[in-house]
């Protein structure tokens, strides 16, 4: 099925490359963004795995086939197309930065390189993918810049784009450096560590709060979180405190958060609970985290779903995917849009890592600037499979710590790009 | 899978009920919004067939279960539970309204009624679902009322959020109103008209913007429409136009749309072409449309991506999924949550549709309002199964044009609610 999951265009455009001639034209696209989303200072790429499942089984069925034949835009179609797509297979080769690591506007996150026809029906999924997990993991990021030390949950499955963008948006957090999720599925799929006990429903189901906490206890021990706002904040802290041992702690979900982690912190201290946390949730993001911290308040724990999951300040990556190369018989040229674009490094390029600053140039060169770096794209696959094993979730996940940038110790790229045109 | 497509919550508290002796309980939820989103004044219903597919094929798989038990939350859980989970079917009921219908704040877009356990564990799958596909209709909805009955076809799966969202956004967009989608599968599972023929990529492919013009032309005959911007958009119009007939028309992606849509007017018109059309797209929103349409602009469709996809002024819908009725052993109880808001309705309620206003009733009772009225919610579900095939997506879009509520149209429901109060 993974074929139709593009854009008309990208089929018409490889129907009329196969009429024209170009099927043996390769080409490379490279994918980035022209200026970072609105607040955000980087990005923290992610989806790469889901990008190289896609490429190593994309095809065609013939049902799809059929189907696609039968539409007036090809009815002008040699059957000698169809016959092409039905053995279809991407069978190029792909660069790209590791999941985790630091990128800025500019900076290509992938290099695709393949016959043209392969190269351009692949833009659509590899921008949906690559750009929806960048997009969370990067918020992630953010978020817990301003949270101080405090883990992050990803709690936004309900409010994401569909079950898979819950799926994913807990798999880019988890890059992005939250602690967990509340997606079920992403615990089975990738081993993220899984948070969650009990909604309101829970304590409404029950004759008494008293005895839906009671039973949460018996279940879950010392994982035990009270979700104590049903009726009232502190009066529900209270209920959980006198239950004692074992506890995990409680979750506030209403009301003014900094007064009532402020009373439930004298409440479960006062209870002989110092070690039972509080986790604050409600419509969170970063400037409410901020306000929260600022106020002293004792939040150990911070459960963030929709402005997470959906990121929800800045919707969408912007990514682009162009076309910076075509090689017909051994000879390349390098096609550019617009005249102002000119002035910009012709071909595939490459993020050259020195520390503290980026240089961005062409793909196969040695950069001109002093001291040592890591070149950022590394080959990922070669005549349509990878090349090697991808770095795991967990490798992720430790990548994007250590690679997180301070805000400001970034060169403006757009001058390097000058300085080291050829 | 598809038990696990849901938060860990809804698993331990399937356990906790399991375990006090709940699952004989029947439990009626309600799906809505408290307030709309910001900029939109109604909702449009989407994603029910889907949300239905789920409930009629949930169930977890014997290697999924046996992972549950492994966790560390599940240590207490009895063997009982995990047999339970095996047989695990959604047997309840479900009424809803349907695709396409107008609905407003506080009324119920759907209502569970089934054991507490199998009410309790579709929440996230069907908040996220529902909830996605109706922000995006609700969108699409909303962009038309700017667009002045031109046309709007959306170009976003590039832009949502993966794969499975730039599925649901076209399908979800088409029964808001647009005329068709970008999006390949789209046409294939849900039979939406596909628009699309060329990015800017195909004009670099080819030695001139010429040829690629000619080439495009002889694929795509009256269905061609040429992207026109790459270098200069007036010129690249006069290139398309000098092609003459057949020609669809042309797209104008970048720079002053205003001015560039009058210019290639112009030039299509005294080339004979002035059936040719002009689309117009590029980070286009409903501001945009309604600037580009005050300023007079030729502009004859509008392609609409990241907006569109993505909702991005409001990226989530905020629907909430509430317990409003438990029934042991015929004896019915109607949990609410807080004090302040008691003063609502108690148990499952109808949306009663008079000519101009709605009444939010019981869902059993007959309102009090004079006047012909339909009830908006509809049995969907019994036992487990659908009771009868649901409308089409070209019902659901034509329902939802007629559906469309003027702004204002509507009476505040809260005063309503209070005075139909039991």
């Amino acid at each position: 099925m993974n074929g139709l999951l593009t854009d008309l265009y990208q089929l018409t455009m490889a129907a009329g490359y196969f009429e024209a001639g170009k099927s043996d034209e390769i080409a490379t696209f490279e994918m980035f963004v022209r200026r970072l989303p609105q607040g955000r200072h980087y990005l923290v790429a992610a989806g790469l795995p889901q990008a190289v499942e896609y490429l190593e089984t994309l095809q065609f069925r013939a049902d799809e086939v059929a189907w696609l034949r039968s539409l007036p835009q090809f009815s002008r179609v040699p059957r000698e197309f169809w016959s092409y797509l039905l053995k279809f297979r991407f069978t190029g080769s792909l660069a790209a930065a590791a999941e985790g690591t630091a990128m800025h506007a500019k900076e290509p996150l992938l290099v695709v390189r393949a016959p043209l026809i392969e190269a351009q029906l692949v833009e659509t999924y590899l921008l949906s993918m690559i750009g929806f997990q960048t997009l969370i993991a990067t918020k992630a990021a953010h978020l817990l810049e301003v949270a101080d030390g405090r883990p992050i949950v990803e709690f936004g499955s309900r409010r994401a784009h569909g079950p898979q963008a819950g799926l994913y948006a807990a798999r880019a957090a988890y890059i992005g450096g939250c602690v967990g999720t509340s997606n079920v599925m992403a615990g089975y799929q990738y081993g993220i560590p899984l948070f969650g006990t009990s909604a309101h429903s829970w304590v409404l189901a029950f004759d008494s709060e008293r005895e839906a906490f009671r039973k949460l206890q018996d279940l879950l021990g010392d994982r035990c979180a009270y979700l104590v706002d049903t009726y009232d904040s502190l009066e529900g802290t209270r209920k959980a405190a006198s239950l004692g041992k074992p506890i995990w702690g409680v979750r506030l979900d209403s009301g003014n958060i900094v007064s009532l982690a402020k009373g439930a912190r004298k409440i479960l201290d006062e209870a002989g609970l110092r070690h039972a946390k509080i986790m604050a949730t409600n419509e969170l993001d970063e400037v409410r985290i901020r306000e929260i911290l600022a106020a002293g308040a004792p939040v150990d724990v911070f459960g963030v779903g929709t402005a997470l999951a959906t990121s929800s300040d800045s919707p969408a990556l912007g990514a682009v995917y162009k076309l910076v190369e075509i090689e017909v018989d051994g000879v390349s040229r390098y096609p550019s849009k617009k005249s102002e674009e000119k002035a910009t490094l012709a071909g595939a390029k490459q993020v050259f890592r020195y520390s503290g600053f980026d240089v961005l140039g062409r793909m196969n060169e040695e950069p001109t600037a002093d001291g040592d770096y890591v070149r950022v794209l590394k080959p990922v696959m070669a005549n349509g499979r990878r090349i090697a094993p991808l770095p795991s979730i967990e490798e992720a996940r430790a990548h994007a710590q250590l690679d997180r940038p301070r805000p400001g110790a970034w060169v403006d790229l757009s001058a390097e790009l000058l300085k080291i045109q050829p």
